[in-house]
This record gives structure tokens, C-alpha cells and sequence, in this order.
């Protein structure tokens, strides 16, 4: 099945809103097994929505529309979408009670434009929208069906899990596209190929395909095949000896995180973590934060983002700051040790570094940064220079910390 | 002067990457006036660059391509490229010793992979990339202008703005699409419409463009023209008095954010701020530290994670927990009033909520969130009812804490 996507919306263009909704349509429907073929952004314009979709029907089979679907008077795709199907808009019953109740609901004042959400293309099949007020629509045109979708990512998502994926399973029944991914934390992507290249030719000549696919601080490693599951015991094999030569750095598969890897971990340990963050300046903490039933190993953090705060809440000694300033491995190890104690927790991770623009010495570059990790029985540092730019610092820094965090639970 | 984005690599299709790098051409190159006419992400088959490529320099006088430049097998785009304009790569002398010098400087080993990072069409001119080692690089054919680009995100924006940027405003002047942004926190995007229907309908009147761009708790309102700056100054007044309908909402224009908006305020009052946070978990603390310079102003903060750090490193009273709940208005409230105390700060932000997915009630649902803010003379507490999904609530979360503690320093 070969799909394109569209997005429609002029902030997509200006770069006033970056494109989610076509990676995470992407996503689901590769995991189907769908050929994306393309996936476009335009204006909202009339005459470019029907330009580009009628392109779209060439080649696909489904084209995927985001956007334009809203109360307000910028979105027009509706209107152009009955025009191409010479289809007129007509209230639906059904969906304007559920758009009144969604408005009673949160008490909010139903407006006449709410109505308009109402009304919809007499010829589409309605894609009910549980958390919104714009609902989707399936169109089918000779064997082909167009869907359009409302641009609130959540809603888009809510829609295609509940109503959109599964017509989708229904009418086409795909070989899949098979892929597997892993992922590294700080490693270079040339430094990676140069190590993995016989593997990269064995791989070529079993017409498995490999892609890098790098992000600050990380790189994800997908190896895809076109026969569905067949080889799905070979991308394993080669994936186990990937990750045994980088046992540093390899550190899980799929969409994972770092902070979820580790939340296994802690919770298999039965042990909790703290945080004792500078430059980062709570960024570890919420990282860990964020993923669902952290509270049974998190315990909690402090930002001493001032050299008073590390003195006053955390117990490092002025004279180790005086002597070796707050950047140093004396200070991160002593922001773990006291960290450790005062917040009662089994491993505590602490960061100082400098992030940047300024406060750089000839010593002391912009990015260089020292990672503490104490644990129950030692403690361990690590220096890192990264780089001239404040958010990849912080970003670099969060994972580094969190990366040897892992090392600690894993390998210790 | 017409442009037209093409952004390379399987894992755009497959949505695992998120294309940042066309919103952020979008956006450098609208602010220079030009007019973005379509964005195509494309798998790296070179097919289908170069017919995408040809169709592009139907409509667009610029092309700018993204992706696949990299020293991996899978990046194709260069040897496309050469074969589209009927040319053939050779090493760049320049190029290659500047990738020597990389390597050299960052103690790497130089490999063989990396000497094909200098090769180049014949025909192009090249685009020097400081950060990285595969060259931008500039065509012209026949008056357009062809620019390919790495797809690293910080490479390709440092090769745009030293050497891409300055070369397209060398050779159109062109005549600008002027728009302003004006920013408002926690406000529902139907409502806001109807507030500012008589607004919309004199924009309109005027042949001013009006678009909403809603985020989870934020929406950005952009007033455009298409006669450049000549109507800046209606498109001014226009913003003032939407930003006097919606005080506690509107915090500021353009790329602000509500943190540097802080920041400011902080800085002109000379006080100091700090954060005591649970479900958020150190986020709202990290979006302070992320400003560059927030050292005048923030202190640091304390992430209370379990009941256990509230008590204990806050000084929140067990009896308060136990009789209201960790997520109460009396909670909140002691969180900020003791830690402002702890930080010795002038203001105090504290937040605890329900995150979710579990630990609801019948009298808490998920998304119950109180926030409190300390101030120098008084405590205000606000309490908000989110919604049933936790990075969305501590999103909604993090943005309405900062909101709140810019009001108390705007207003009181």
C-alpha cells in the first residue's frame, strides 16, 4: 500500500510550527507496512490543496491530510475538499450534539461558529473525534481513500487510533515493511560506521538496508527489511553483536529512553534515585520525571544552580568551590556524596558544567563539563568537553548523566 | 522570489525524525520575504530526488535541499545531484584538508570514508561547514539557484547563516511578507476567536492575514502582510488592543518565550526567583535555567518528587499531607512559603499535581494541578484542572507556573 501525506497550514511553511503530525503518521502507518511515498507541506490554499491532492491520487492508494479543520476563519480545507468531490457541507447531527456536549461539558460558551464544526462533506464517512470539535473525514474515490484530519496533534493521534488505523487494517492487507531499531549514547556517527563496516557489507549483500540516524548526544541505528518478519531473526543476530562491541554505548531498542531504561533498572535493583543538578538546572530530574510511575524509584532532586544553593542545601564546602571552582570533579563529586545523604536515596547523579555563551576560561572551554555518579558502595566521574552552544550542552550533558547512570545499574 | 524545500531521508517517511529542518529554513528564509511554496520530505532514492527536484524548478526560483550528505553508505544525495546536472564529483582540495583538520583536532582517526566527504560536483560552489565535514553545497542553472544541504541540524543552520543567507540576499531583493507574532498562555483557541471576531473581520478588511498556532497552553496569533513593513504599524495597534482584552494572557511577541519574558522582568525588578516542584519534576526549573544569563536572577530549586523530600527538604508538615493530600491547595501553598524560606529568594514558584496516568480520585481527577507563587509580601494560589494525559499536564503545568509568576511581576 503506498501512501503520501499532506499537511496543510502556512505556520508549517514560516517555520511558526514544526510538522509532528506527519512523522507520527509516518510511524504507525510503516508499522502497517505502508510505502510512504511523500509527504507534503502547503499554504492554506484552496487550489494547492486540490493540486497536490489530485498529484497524490496518482501514485498512492491513501492519502493522509492533516489541518485546516479548525473553528477559525484560516481554515478552509473542508470547503476545498468538498469542492474536489463536487460534494457539498451538510450539519451532521450526531457530531454537532457531540460538539455542544463538549462545550457544556467544560462550561464554556457555544458559540455560532462552533456550529460550522458541524458541517461536513455529504459524501464522507465521519471519523469521530472524542477530544475535539473538528472530526475526521474518510473519503473513498475509485478504490482510493482520502482521509483529512484535524492539525491538534493529540486529536489527530486519538482519531487514527480509534477510528482512523483500524478501517485501515481492515481494507488493505500489507507486507510489511520490517524494522528494527537500536540506540547509542555518545558515540560519533563516522567513528560508529568505520567500526560497523563489516557489518554494513554483510548486511548489503542480505539486502538488509541500514540507516544512522543522529541527534545530539545520540544515534539510533535502524536496520529495516522489505520481506516482513522473514529476517527478523537476522537484524537480531547482527543487532547482539553491535551491542557487544559498544556495551558503553549501546543501550536499547525502539523508541525506549534513556530515563525509561533506567527506570526498569532502578526498579529491578528495588534502589531509588536522586538528583544534584547545575547546568542542567533540573533538566536529569525531569527527564526521569516524565516517564509514568517514576515515583516508585524518584525520589527527588535539588537544583543548585547558584554557588550558594550547592553550599547552603547541598553541603559542598566553599573551600572546594574556592580552590577548584564550581566546574570541577571535586565539586560534582562532592554535590553526589552530600547529595546522596541528604536527599536519603540509593544513587544520585550530579552535573556541573559550563553551558555557555559565557564564563569560559583557557582551562575551562564552553561545554566542558564533570558528571558524578555516587552509588551505594563508590563513586564514579567523568569529564566532558562538548561544545560552543548552551542547548546542545545541556541536552548532551542530560543524556551523558543519565547514560552512566545506566552503566552504574547494569554493570556494577 | 519562489522557494521550495526538499528534505532527504528514509526517516522522515517513517517518522523517525522529526523534520525541524524545514520549519527552520521556512522561517529564515520568510523573514527575508521569500514566499515558501511547498515542503517535500522524500526517501534517499535518487529517482526520487531528482524528479522532485525537477518538478521544483518548475515553480521556485530556489531549491533548497536537505539530507544525505553524511560519510554513511545510505547518503546518496551528492552522486544524485552531480548526475542531475550531468556532472561528476571530484575531491575539493580545501575541503578535504579542512576534514583533516577536524579529525586532527578532535583526535579522531581519520578514515577512509572521510576523504569521500570532500568530494563535490565539479559544477558547484561550495558552502564551507564549520561544525561539521560534509560541505554545503551552491548550483545555478539557467537564473535558479539549487543549494544542498547536511541534514545535521545545527550544520546545516551555521552553513545557512554564514554562508547560504548572505549569498540569496547578495542576489534577489525581494519584497517582504511582513508578519508579527503576538503570544498568549492558557487561553482556549475557539474562545480567543470569538473575543477578537470584530478584530478579525478589519483584518480582513484590510487584506491582513490573521492565523492561530495552538500548542498544549499556548497559542501564537500572527498578523501578516503582504506589502512588507507599510503596514507594521496597523498591525502594531491592532496587537495592542488585542493585548488589552487578555492581560493575564498575552506575555509577549515574536520568539519569546515565557522564561526570557521572566528573565527580563527579574533582572529590571533586581530580584532573585527559585522553584519547588513535584509533578513537574524539575521541568519548570530547567526552562529557567535554559536562558542564557539566568544565573542573576535564578537561584535553584528543589524537586520534592515523594512525600518524603516534601517534608524533609521543603519543611511541608506531615499533617498537612495527610489532611488535605499532596496535590491541595495547602500543600502547594506551604511548598512555596517554606521554600522560599530554604532558598532565601525574593519569589517562589510551587507546583503539585496529578500528572497521571494513575492515583485519581472521585474529587481529584488526573490533571488536578495547584500552583503556588510566594512573593515578597503575599501567596497566591491557583488551582487548574488539565487533562488525561501526563506530558500534556506537565506541559500545561510548567507554561501556567510561569505565566502566574509573570503577572506578580508585571502587576503587582
Amino acid at each position: 500500500m503506498n501512501v503520501e501525506l499532506i499537511s496543510i497550514g502556512d505556520e508549517l511553511l514560516i517555520g511558526q510550527t514544526i510538522n509532528t503530525n506527519a512523522s507520527w503518521l509516518g510511524a504507525e502507518l510503516s508499522h502497517l507496512g505502508a510505502n510512504i511515498l511523500r509527504s507534503t507541506s502547503i499554504p492554506d490554499d484552496d487550489k494547492q490543496i486540490q493540486k497536490t491532492l489530485h498529484k497524490a491520487l496518482f501514485d498512492a492508494d491513501l492519502v493522509i491530510i492533516t489541518g485546516g479543520l479548525g473553528p477559525t476563519k484560516d481554515d478552509i480545507t473542508k470547503q476545498a475538499l468538498a469542492d474536489y468531490f463536487n460534494d457539498e457541507l451538510a450539519i451532521d447531527r450526531p457530531t454537532l450534539e457531540h460538539v455542544q456536549r463538549f462545550f457544556s461539558h467544560r462550561k464554556l460558551p457555544f458559540l455560532d461558529v462552533n456550529i460550522q464544526q458541524a458541517a461536513v462533506p455529504k459524501s464522507c464517512t465521519i471519523l469521530h473525534n472524542k477530544l475535539g470539535t473538528a472530526p475526521g473525514m474518510w473519503f473513498e474515490d475509485r478504490g482510493k481513500v482520502v482521509i483529512s484530519l484535524p492539525g491538534v496533534p493529540y486529536e489527530m493521534m486519538e482519531i487514527m487510533r480509534e477510528e482512523g488505523l483500524p478501517r485501515i487494517k481492515k481494507k488493505w492487507t500489507i507486507r510489511s515493511f520490517y524494522f528494527k531499531t537500536g540506540n547509542l549514547q555518545g558515540i560519533g556517527e563516522s567513528y560508529l560506521a568505520d567500526q560497523i563496516q563489516d557489518i554494513e557489507e554483510e548486511l548489503k549483500r542480505e539486502e538488509l538496508s541500514l540507516a544512522y540516524l543522529p541527534s545530539p548526544g545520540l544515534i539510533r541505528l535502524r536496520i529495516g527489511s522489505k520481506n516482513g518478519q522473514e529476517q527478523s531473526e537476522r537484524i537480531d543476530s547482527y543487532f547482539a553483536e553491535i551491542e557487544k562491541r559498544f556495551p558503553k554505548h549501546f543501550y536499547g531498542y525502539g523508541t525506549e529512553t534513556l530515563a525509561e531504561k533506567i527506570g526498569i533498572l532502578l526498579q529491578k535493583n528495588k534502589v531509588t534515585v536522586g538528583t544534584i543538578e547545575s547546568c542542567t538546572a533540573g533538566k536529569i530530574a525531569a527527564e526521569i520525571g516524565s516517564v509514568a510511575g517514576a515515583s516508585a524509584y524518584f525520589e527527588g532532586g535539588i537544583v543548585s544552580y547558584s554557588n550558594r544553593l550547592k553550599e547552603q542545601l547541598v553541603g559542598v564546602r566553599p573551600e572546594t568551590i574556592e580552590k577548584f571552582g564550581a566546574v570541577s570533579e571535586e565539586v560534582a563529586k562532592e554535590m553526589a556524596i552530600f547529595g546522596k545523604q541528604k536527599l536519603s536515596v540509593d544513587y544520585c547523579i550530579a552535573v556541573s558544567g559550563l553551558a555557555g555563551p559565557t564564563g569560559a576560561s583557557e582551562q575551562k572551554p564552553i561545554g566542558t563539563t564533570w558528571i558524578a555518579i555516587a552509588t551505594p558502595d563508590k563513586i564514579s566521574t567523568q569529564k566532558f568537553i562538548f561544545e560552543n552552544n548552551r542547548q546542545r550542552n545541556i541536552t548532551r550533558s542530560v543524556l551523558s548523566a543519565l547514560n552512566m547512570l545506566r552503566l552504574e545499574l547494569e554493570y556494577s
